[in-house]
């Protein structure tokens, strides 16, 4: 079982876990992070002890949780290998990186991916986040498994090739997505358009897909072969956001073009 | 005032705008389609008269609106105009139709356009649809303001020029970025990973952006300039994905690209 669980990161990832661990009942013994100010903020909020220095990770929690960004993982996992013992539970909170990125540091490695967006400003709801966990052992898969499902009913075990499936999809489904809605916002703000035309928008199309598959959702000229449509708005990027035409037309094409799946 | 509407169509659009009309008390008195079967499914629903031809449609309402098809409307308005006096007043809910559709036919002719996206499952919520509307006669682009107000408390007059531009918006902020939800689902059913996976995230991706602005927002590997995660999502696409290699080049680098707002 997992009650007591060292916190390595400070950033939006591990203060939002941390914030769900602490309201499931885990006590959070000791937050790192390199950024004095951020460690000890996080530890006041989340009622633990701030650390500046890896050195001062104490041995003995049940869990050394890495939420750092990817490229810190192996680095810190490392450095952390001096200062506890090899036989030391870690996990990472990656959706891009593999197990050994831990395991050739502790015997023990897991990885407990929450597949969600985090922000600075909003607390996500953590009971519909799916939970990605791997480990190298199945007694820490079963504990990861058991943590994770205090806070998500939504728990998966998928390996290291589904965990990158799932992270090049995440970004087309949330990264690129985002872009196309910074593009709309563009498009309408350079003729004072303001922005809340096209939140309800957006929203209902990701409410949509909350249902249907979005092949089932799909609307506007190009699904409907509507090349009237099509060709009055490449005129209109033509004449007002050149830059965006060939995303236009890739995305049109794409639409149009019946896929094998 | 607009109490006595007659409805011209029957489709997504006309049968959920149908229904908020008559909830915001509006009477529905007869509803055309040239497929007979869904004019007596809607006119049924709408407590109403259902019509076959339009040369049944009576003159003497407060509003013709015609929910048709972008290529129908001018076509069907010129059809109407034959029965009923040029003095009727007719407005569309398109956005990508200018007025003259119906100008050239009726003297008092507007738009009432609700910017959504409609389905035939999901009835939308009304009361956060933004209304574009626009009129060639100042009272009625008054009654227009009045209608939409009953149903909804978005109700912006937008002329034809920012129209075109909020439908060319809309395919970005829509109907491109659920294309994009439908890679990420053929991604991840490749490996066969569950939709529901990405689905709280897609609905989280949406509601960043009803608080801050998508460029506020923007996360992911291209936006901080993770050349390593990039590489390996272009390898993984390369192999098992090819065709979507150059869309993820695309977009990668537009995020990367600093934009002049």
């Amino acid at each position: 079982m997992i009650s007591r669980i060292a916190l390595i990161g400070a950033g939006r990832v591990a203060s939002q876990l941390g914030m769900a661990l602490l309201s499931a009942g885990v006590t959070i013994e000791q937050v790192y992070s390199r950024t004095a100010d951020k460690a000890r903020l996080l530890a006041g909020q989340l009622r633990s002890e701030a650390v500046e220095e890896l050195a001062a990770i104490r041995p003995g929690a049940d869990l050394y949780v890495l939420a750092v960004s990817d490229g810190a993982i192996s680095p810190v996992s490392a450095a952390l290998s001096k200062h506890l013992p090899a036989s030391c539970r870690v996990a990472h909170v990656s959706g891009a990186t593999a197990l050994p990125a831990l395991g050739s540091h502790f015997t023990h490695a897991g990885v407990l991916y929450p597949l969600q967006t985090f922000s600075a400003e909003r607390m996500v709801d953590w009971s519909e986040v799916p939970f990605c966990i791997e480990a190298n052992h199945s007694g820490l898969l079963h504990d990861l498994r058991m943590l994770a499902q205090k806070i998500s009913t939504h728990v998966y075990q998928i390996d290291a090739t589904q965990r990158a499936t799932l992270h090049v999809a995440a970004v087309f489904a949330n990264n690129f997505s985002n872009y196309l809605f910074d593009i709309a916002q563009e498009i309408a703000q350079a003729k004072n358009l303001p922005f809340d035309l096209l939140r309800p928008l957006i929203l209902e199309t990701a409410r949509k897909v909350q249902e249907k598959l979005p092949g089932e959702a799909q609307t506007g000229p190009a699904v409907r072969n509507d090349q009237e449509t099509i060709e009055r708005h490449l005129l209109y990027l033509q004449q007002h956001h050149p830059q965006y035409v060939p995303l236009y037309q890739m995305l049109t094409e794409g639409i149009e073009k019946p896929r094998i799946m």
